[in-house]
Formats: structure tokens, sequence, C-alpha cells
């Protein structure tokens, strides 16, 4: 990763830290708080339509930016528990993902 | 966002294109795949203890490592979907999370 | 399903239609907002030990059974709309499990 | 509840007790497994539009039936767990949702 990913997991540590709440983070106890962050993300687009999710105001669109900082916020975190490195892990995932789903040979015009 | 956070959502935008996936690939639809991948790393701990939790095996932490990164795709575009500076945003709920949560004038020993 | 849940799926219409909210309710959508809430009734239990979670305080327990109820009601209202009987379902769903995860011959004491 | 619910119920709890499964079923954990189930049920919409979601065809909605069974039996048995009643908690949650929520005066034709 690079110096901003580590100056946030920095930073995040020493939030946790400042405020005692490393007896908290617990992996499973990180992946759901995670998970609840995420759904907080999805209730912003619950009863949109597809199209006026692609048409966000800006209010909404900032509302929808904080929540996506917290899912981030939290996977930094899980990560930097268990030692992934979660650019490193996306890079891998994407080859595996190319396998899965191969492109077609005629590319989409 | 530094160079290796950009290459990976130019990554990403070509896999979509190659695809055809980007009428697929609504904000809204985007925001439930994440949710779904956030679960989908949830079940890896469901049933362990927190300390489980906190001492995987290798062949688990690195199931849970390709969860994650599922989780770091979909919000990478999201992100780039809607414009949003993930590290920024990021940075910026930092310090509304530091005003909401005041870290004890007697930090913890 | 027998008249106490038939009354409530009918409550669930009546509510629904006097609010014109039928356009939102799609599948898609109600099955959004089912998992929306799942996640807030997991949020009550995301920072608690497993022992602490069972032995919730009545104002909490009183929470996490109004989150329930949440959860409860948008799947009736999914299964109204997919014409799926819940409680048939969940029937047959346990004959699955028991196939899937046979009981040990000799049960434990 | 009435009968058919309470057998249900009944049959969940032989059914854990048979495998020895109750340690694992901390209120905590069967939230998280109640929400990981919703997330399965969602993925089954994710890329599907909303007008495509409300005709399924027979095959995904059996798929889709099995998946709000799992949802409904971790709502039963924590439910049960905490000694709540759900149809009860669902009829009280409608009178609080018909204050928040008002009809109305002119209900849509």
């Amino acid at each position: 990763m690079e110096s901003e990913l580590k100056s946030l997991v920095q930073a995040l540590r020493d939030f946790a830290q400042a405020r005692a709440w490393e007896p908290y983070h617990s992996p499973k106890n990180l992946a759901s708080a995670l998970s609840v962050e995420a759904a907080e993300l999805l209730e912003h687009f619950q009863w949109l339509t597809e199209a006026q999710s692609r048409s966000l105001d800006p209010e909404k669109r900032a509302e929808v930016g904080a929540e996506m900082a917290d899912v981030f916020l939290y996977l930094l975190q899980l990560a930097d528990k268990l030692d992934i490195d979660l650019v490193d892990a996306a890079r891998r995932k994407m080859i595996v993902n190319a396998r899965k789903y191969p492109a077609p040979l005629d590319p989409p015009a």
C-alpha cells in the first residue's frame, strides 16, 4: 500500500488506542460493523430507481460519500488486524475474476 | 488518491467495459452488491468466538482476504461512478468521528 | 399460514395501499429493505460480547424486538408479493437442513 | 403466536439440541447469521431490474423462497432466545409506523 493508505491506517490505530477501543475490535466485531455500515450505505438507495441512483443531488451524494467512508475505515481496520494488504488482495481478486468471467472475444462496441 | 488506487479503478473500468456490464452497474446495484459481499465476509466469522477470530489459520485468512477484496472492488467502483475520492472522504469522516467521540483527557495507559 | 399471519399480511397491504407505496415495493426493493433492517438489528449486538447478548436489559430487548418486527414485516410483504407461504417454506427448509446436517447417532447428553 | 409458529419454534429447538449447537446460538451470533441470510436473499435480486424482480421464473422463485425460509428460521430462533413474541412485536410496530407515516386524508384512487 502506498503512503496515503498507510497514514490512514496509522491514524485509525491511534484513534482506537486513544479511546481504549482495542478490546472491542476483534475481527468478528469489525466484520459485523463493516456489514452494518454497508447496509447504511444501501439504505440511501433502497427506494430510488436505478436511474435516480445515477443522478444523486449534491446533498445525497455527500451523505453517500460519508457512508462509503465508514465502510472503508472498517475495511482498513480489519485488514490491519489481519495483516492483509488490501490493494494486493484486490489485484489478486481481479485476476481470479478475469478467469471466472472471461471477456467475450468480440468486445462490445 | 495515489497511483495504485487509480490504476485499480482504471482496471475495474476496463473489466466492466469489456464485459458490457455498465448497464448493470447503477449505484443502486453496486451498493447492493457491496452489501452482499460484506455479508459473505461476515459469514466467515459468524460462528467463531471473538478470540478465534483473532487467530485465523492461514487458509481461512486467505479466504477472508478474498472477501475483503470483493468489498473493496465494489467500493472503488461505486466511488468511481459517483466521482467520490474515497481516501479524501475517509479523512474527512475521521475528523467527524473525532468530534463525535472525543478522546478522554487521560489516555488509557 | 394461520389467521394471525394472514391478518398481518392484510394489514400490511392496506397500509401500503393507503400511502400509495406499491410502486416502491418491488421484490428487489423489499429485499434491500429487509437486508437493511437485518443490519439495524445486528447493530445492537455488534460491540456486545456473546455473553452480554444473552442477557439484554429490558430497554435493549425492547429495541431489539422492534428491529426484529421490521425484518418480519418486510419478510411478510416480500412473501406476499411473491405468493410464497413463509411457514410452508420454513418447514420444507428444515427438512433440507436435516439432510444437510444429520444429527449424530449419539445425541449430546 | 398460533400453533404453527409454536411448532416451528419447537422443531428448531429440537434441531439445535440434537446437534449440540446451543453454545453457538448466542443472540449476537443469530443476529449475524440472520443478516447473512438476508444478504443471500438480496443477492438473487442484485442485478435484476425492479420489473424483472416482479416476474421471477418458477425456479428462481423457489430459490428465493428457500432463502426467505432461512431468514425466517433465524428470526424465530432469535425471538425464542430473547423470549419475544414476533407476531405481537410486528403488530405493535405497525402501530408505531402508522403514527410515523400518517396516511393522506385523500387516499390514492
